[in-house]
């Protein structure tokens, strides 16, 4: 069912959201920016859509108010808003709790995350990206799950304190190892090397790891347990010691892991 | 040009190297192991191969002698054949050092590491995979060089001081890189969560990182400097205080990289 949809905030996933809820049929009645050019400028790809920076958004006739501004301002910027009576009043972070709504003046409040990391200028495909939804009354519940369902093929159900482990998980998963990628290619040029060498190993661990699940796919000296060359790589690594921690926390990490 | 190749070991890298050499043209004439019931068993897939534990050599008419076998082994066993005159003998690993051959009894020593990581009924694809070659003779080098491209599209010229580099990045971009997944994995299973959720996630952090550049690619809490959702997250992370350290070690990393 198409939903006239307001959106709180003028960034990257403001953005990308907007234009997947529009492809999928929705309407783009408002957006609302602290900052009324933003706002005005963000407006310009949704003909429909009035734009401006009154808190006062009584009179936008939209059911889904999405906020998609940074963590920080979520709480205070719910607070400052007058919606619409039975509004939906939905956040989209990984990290702040639905309660972080709790002053809001609507009761229907809940949590519209895409697990997903969006990039300006880089097209996202929804359908694959799971929608973690978060309702605090069953029809900002029930709401915001169709809502995920009309542009996703993966909505799962998502509370507060799972939604916190989540990110953790993503921060390890994701943050991490594009680090160690950094880390990887910075050793290669000290040794006049390049990335693409290790481009079709990275892609094959990956593939190995979804296939067979990670704690059956780890190879490497560490789990092996060849302390030798644990050793040798290590001394490569004398010349910059917090790297040398690092390499050594985990593997020793390895270690105790593939040990019990 | 086909050539004829005895292969040293019955190991992954040996069984999937001889298939592939022989889907290539190429002739697997002879296996050998330190135990003749393995040579015979991994000869069974190669019609013209005689197989054995013999380390005299001498009367097999091969060209190139790839040794497949355990690093640690790697210099005793090269000490121990007694190889044809002018044969090429190469050993494949990422770890060794080319001299580990020194007292080979041949001067055509070489190294042949294909830079992959290789699992017992996964099937490879060589033709994307790099091939490190180094030859201590001129002879060497273009034998294993021509060898290489037989096989694969991108051979690449290693010499050992740099194939130790290459080694260490990719248990920094392949190994660790596994082993976040792993530790994902179980933070997201103790919230009851299923680690596919963040499969999406995983390959497009994947796409960003070779597209732009992992230094370019990075997000997350360290890199936008968000101390507050540092803290809070390594507050999940007090019973385990190994991965608290992990948190915190890679997260003051990526910090200290971005802020120069």
């Amino acid at each position: 069912m198409a939903q006239r949809i307001a959106i709180i905030g003028t960034g990257n996933v403001a953005w990308h959201l907007a234009r997947t809820l529009e492809n999928a049929g929705h309407l783009i009645v408002h957006i609302y920016s602290r900052d009324a050019a933003k706002a005005k400028n963000f407006g310009l790809d949704f003909f429909n859509a009035s734009t401006g920076d009154s808190t006062d958004l009584r009179s936008v006739d939209a059911f889904i108010f999405i906020m998609a501004i940074s963590d920080d301002a979520i709480q205070q910027v719910a607070q400052s808003l007058q919606l619409p009576e039975n509004a939906v009043l939905c956040h989209t972070s990984g990290t702040r709790p639905l309660l972080d709504l709790g002053y809001a003046s609507t009761e229907h409040i809940g949590v519209f995350y895409p697990l997903q990391t969006f990039s300006k200028g880089k097209r996202v495909d929804f359908s694959e990206i799971p929608i973690c939804v978060e309702g605090d009354t069953q029809f900002a519940h029930e709401s915001l799950t169709q809502l995920a369902h009309s542009i996703s093929g993966n909505v799962q159900e998502v509370n507060s304190a799972q939604r916190k482990v989540l990110h953790l998980a993503a921060v390890f998963a994701c943050n991490f190892t594009n680090h160690m990628f950094t880390i990887s290619k910075e050793i290669l040029e000290n040794g006049n090397l390049n990335f693409d060498i290790l481009k079709p190993l990275i892609a094959e661990t990956l593939n190995k790891s979804f296939e067979l699940g990670p704690e059956n796919a780890q190879t490497g000296p560490a789990v092996r347990g060849d302390l030798e060359t644990l050793d040798r790589q290590h001394e490569l690594l004398t010349n910059q010691p917090e790297l040398a921690e690092i390499y050594r926390q985990i593997s020793q990490h390895i270690i105790d892991t593939y040990e019990e």
